[in-house]
């Protein structure tokens, strides 16, 4: 099932994608949920990131052929490498992603991103599948000088704006094996397959709940695939996941 | 103005200390607050992590005593090198470290931290005061073999009971000269002052607000000074800052 977040006037709604139409929900999107008999077009609303996470957890080096791209001495690390940015760099489909540092060299990372339904911590393997409310397409945007400056990458992708998400939530997406991609100006950048994931969506939430508890929203970057490059004022950047939809954010 | 979060039964309150005794409050503990005629006593009550936070904030290499002792080759970093560790992590006043891999080397940290009291990002240098509600004593339990096989210390850092926080919140403290201890049963470890810190409360208050938005209740773990070592099981961590109070945390 393909969900919308959208915001008519000042109201906010959730609702089921028709078509080109919009069917409005009760109840918990990520859960259980009713569909109601009120309808909206959808090119009369405006799309929303499909959550407001209470953490955004990023996953590195989780394709090796990006690995193999970014790396000097590539090698797949023994365990998932984990960090956080900050939940207000959360970014609308459709909004624009503002540089802060221009002469910097900032980049798009097209992400398949997995949002948690359900509390859990020490997540059994059996179970993590029940954890997942659904997939998402994400950007994480990379402010490549600061990050190779700092070294934890926290700062450099924390910046307002640097975490598009959306345009839609998919509940029941098998997303082990789906093609991804991003263009920039309607040029292919990256074109890869989930299959070539590292760790796949499961793994990752049983390991993150090892470490920490994952509540209802919070979201996971999955990683990115080869082909990251730069973004300048005035692109047009775009992520598309196979089965999602397309995450469209013009850059100042 | 000393204040406590703390727990009677099922509720919780927030008090101004009053020596031996806890003065109810009402309205904002980080703002604007009326005391009530209802009092507790200190002993009676279970003291609690004087927030919730939305956000915690952590700050590496900020005292150059400490970066003498953890890097080969120290150097002051241009910039503070911030990341962000998991609120799951935090641990009340009291309550029991737990280490997930006793046979890692898991060490204490003694830190000053912010407390957040104001929503604010780009805060001008002249405003950062009042983007401060308090401060409070934190102990930033850090994961060292995670830490130096993940490169990114979020995940050494944010396992469930790594950040102590407390006991008590202290409104009007002047933070830029206050002595910081820690001691492992009873035995002094790190012994420093706040004034060792490269970058002040303020200075970092700015500089983050500059990549994401601070919230009332986020808070800003400042940095350890030299003398770290590791936690056992059994031991006693007590981490002290002037003015504050003591952080007590038993291990196992």
């Amino acid at each position: 099932m393909k969900l919308a977040r959208f915001q008519v006037n000042e109201q906010i709604f959730y609702g089921e994608v028709q078509g080109e139409q919009l069917q409005v929900l009760t109840g918990d999107p990520l859960h259980k949920y009713q569909v109601t008999d009120k309808f909206f077009a959808l090119a009369e609303v405006k799309i929303l990131a499909p959550v407001t996470p209470g953490k955004i957890i990023c996953v590195g080096f989780n394709y090796s052929d990006h690995i193999q791209e970014i790396r000097k001495n590539p090698r797949i690390t023994e365990e998932p490498i984990i960090f956080l940015a900050a939940p207000s760099a959360l970014l609308h489909p459709g909004e624009t992603i503002h540089l802060p540092y221009p002469e910097h060299e900032t980049h798009y990372e097209a992400e398949l991103v997995v949002v948690i339904g359900k509390e859990g911590r020490d997540i059994p393997p059996e179970k993590a599948r029940e954890y997942i409310g659904g997939y998402t397409c994400g950007n994480d945007v990379s402010d490549r000088d600061i990050q190779k400056q700092d070294k934890q990458w926290t700062r450099a992708k924390s910046f307002h704006t640097f975490k598009p998400l959306g345009p839609f939530l998919v509940r029941d997406l098998a997303a082990a094996k789906l093609s991804i991609q991003s263009r920039v100006n309607g040029q292919l950048k990256q074109k890869s397959n989930t299959q070539l994931m590292i760790w796949s969506a499961e793994q990752l939430v049983v390991f993150i709940s090892q470490v920490m508890t994952l509540y209802p929203g919070d979201v996971i970057y999955t990683g990115t695939p080869a082909g990251v490059g730069p973004l300048t004022a005035g692109d047009l950047c775009e992520i598309e996941v196979e089965g999602i939809g397309i995450l469209r954010n013009p850059v100042c």
